[in-house]
């Protein structure tokens, strides 16, 4: 690990030290005799009375209106795995700061004590009603598929899990861009992804809405093919039908054989130099496991790539899901949208990308605390409600 | 309803129409390139591997520093009763705009879609890793006693019914003074306390603590006697057993003969003056239904009341439990005080009523914004830790 990362993470101990939790609740009026009849009782019974008659006025009346919740179980945080509510709330404060700071939207964390499917599924119900919106998080797959996918049928506001669909949207901005630089179209290449969790099912899924029509994934255990029988689980037989149509065989190195682009979202240091020189001419690499890639940039560059990106702010082309869900739930809490769909994800990863007006080899993505990115996909929800 | 309430209810909902909801989130520290990586990744790491190795850290480094839970499911929502999740979030956001402004507490709405007991439980267990404290609202009688008492033994953070214990501390903290007023001792009075619900109940066990031996509580089927067979339930039943000693039975009229304080926490307009005529002289009248109490103050005093209080803050006298929640709370988190006791509760009734220097028969207790109050009450967790 490099000393800013190490200094990073001392400052951010000392900080922690200091301030407590990263984010507070505020007023939005002052409290005086007048205005607390008004605030609370009495006058508040109208407002509840209101509310109680006609449900949808709470998106109007209440903190509902602009509230978002980030649940997460503590059992996927960062690279750290399975370390539980406390340690994930830290992240979940940062990541509640980045939607008010970017999106304006009020994100409030809730971490929980149980990793139970059915009862995750069922909390989550039940807090509901205090929500506009819900942004899964750092929860581990397969149990996140079931989660995001049952919420979505079940709740009438906005579900979404980050980890999926927000790198997602930010990996095909990345590679809309990509493309052009190289020439290539997204209807004759092979693409390689490393990962099998919730963000490589949930960017395999997004790449072949966008048209991708070969991609092979591949886990710890090498490529996921029909007949494979050791460590498959349902989304990976799900997978399993829907990509790899050659259905070739191997690990990861020897997936990438003549193949165009790289997607890694798994571990660190699984590639070096000769596994990138099996690729095709000018491949593309998008190296974004945390904080240690699957490969370095430098090497990816011996081996051959012309694009590179990572997950990392010290290299060119961070791929950072902050490009995505502040705008996301943005846009779905104006426009009171109940479903994010596909055609939501694929707009907003060709907003992003466009935003990038001339892109280069060193910058195919916008920053990550670029301002306009957020506002512009939130305008994705207006045009196609 | 008067004029003031009608005006305040229209004025709610227009500020709620204009604002949406009451409370916002705020970032502490702005976000910056140089920023983002030590309140997000990678520097976020350290803190989260800190806190989940040693889970205690959480009320250090994080939220939880400082931040409650107002939970409640909306089953006895102020006085309009069973409405709803939906409905009592307006209720609830002004409750976290109170422990706010007057407290410096970060309360969070948390509104939930069931009225099941073990359900409710089985959920703030879940949640609770979130937050430094547990303020259950609204949640009707007997369910909030079973949820209350499994949760302070299962939790190892403080947990607070206020419509119990708030209502019970600033009752007492009111009594201290119009016993002084009217130069009576508790061990030697009558108390008869209409409504027998969480604030009946929990007002009846502080007043017990705190020294009186003869109180009859009466429903709305009338008194509470051991033999009763209609309308009881458990927590009924065991109060049979500890007030109302003489086996008094009949109605709440005749419960008033001869009695030295009413306390009412039932509902509108029960009593007349000819009622307060057969109390013993110099009597004590708190009759705090909302809005409407349980007899007008001038009504009270045509019938020889001669210390009257109610909810209301248009009359002397507001008998508001914001004069004890967010003191309690800013008390217990500052402590890490991992149970609210009755010693804290008697304490904190007679700090609040020692804040009147001189009482008189308009003043038996402090203006509900006077912000000396909760600083007060927090002392008493510095006392008694």
């Amino acid at each position: 690990m490099n000393g800013i990362i190490k200094n990073n993470m001392h400052e951010s101990i000392s900080l922690s030290k200091k301030i407590g939790g990263k984010i507070e609740i505020k007023s939005k009026k002052k409290l005086t005799k007048e205005t607390l009849s008004v605030l609370y009782t009495p006058g508040v019974a109208e407002v509840s009375l209101a509310v109680a008659k006609d449900k949808k006025l709470s998106f109007d009346y209440t903190i509902r209106k602009n509230t978002i919740a980030i649940v997460s179980d503590g059992s996927a945080v960062l690279g750290l795995g399975n370390i539980g509510p406390e340690g994930a709330l830290p992240v979940m404060e940062g990541k509640a700061l980045l939607f008010k700071e970017l999106g304006g939207v009020d994100a409030y964390p809730i971490v929980l004590a149980t990793q139970e499917t059915k009862e995750i599924i069922q909390i989550v119900k039940a807090i509901a009603p205090t929500f506009g919106g819900i942004n899964l998080e750092d929860i581990s797959a397969p149990r996140c598929f079931e989660i995001e996918e049952t919420l979505k049928k079940e709740l009438d506001i906005p579900v979404f899990h980050d980890d999926q669909h927000g790198t997602a949207i930010v990996v095909l901005a990345g590679l809309i861009n990509a493309l052009k630089l190289v020439k290539k179209n997204i209807k004759n290449i092979k693409i390689v992804i490393s990962g099998v969790g919730a963000a490589g099912v949930a960017i395999a899924k997004l790449l072949i809405k966008y048209g991708a029509e070969e991609i092979i994934l591949a886990d710890s255990r090498g490529i996921i093919f029909s007949e494979r029988q050791e460590g498959m689980n349902p989304i990976k037989k799900e997978m399993a039908k829907i990509t790899n149509p050659n259905n070739v065989r191997g690990n990861l190195k020897e997936a990438l054989k003549n193949t165009d682009v790289f997607i890694g979202v798994s571990g660190p240091n699984l590639l070096d130099k000769d596994d990138i020189r099996k690729m095709s001419r000018n491949s593309i690499v998008f190296a974004m496991s945390n904080p240690i890639p699957e490969i370095m940039p430098a090497e990816a560059k011996k081996g051959g790539a012309v694009v590179i990106a990572t997950g990392r702010s010290d290299f060119p082309n961070q791929i950072n899901n902050v490009l995505a869900f502040p705008g996301i739930f943005r846009g779905a809490l104006d426009m009171k949208t109940k479903n994010i769909t596909d055609e939501h994800k694929l707009k907003a990863a060709e907003v992003i990308a466009g935003l990038v007006k001339k892109p280069n080899y060193g910058k195919i993505i916008p920053e990550a605390l670029d301002l306009k990115v957020a506002k512009a996909v939130a305008e994705v929800f207006k045009k196609q409600k």
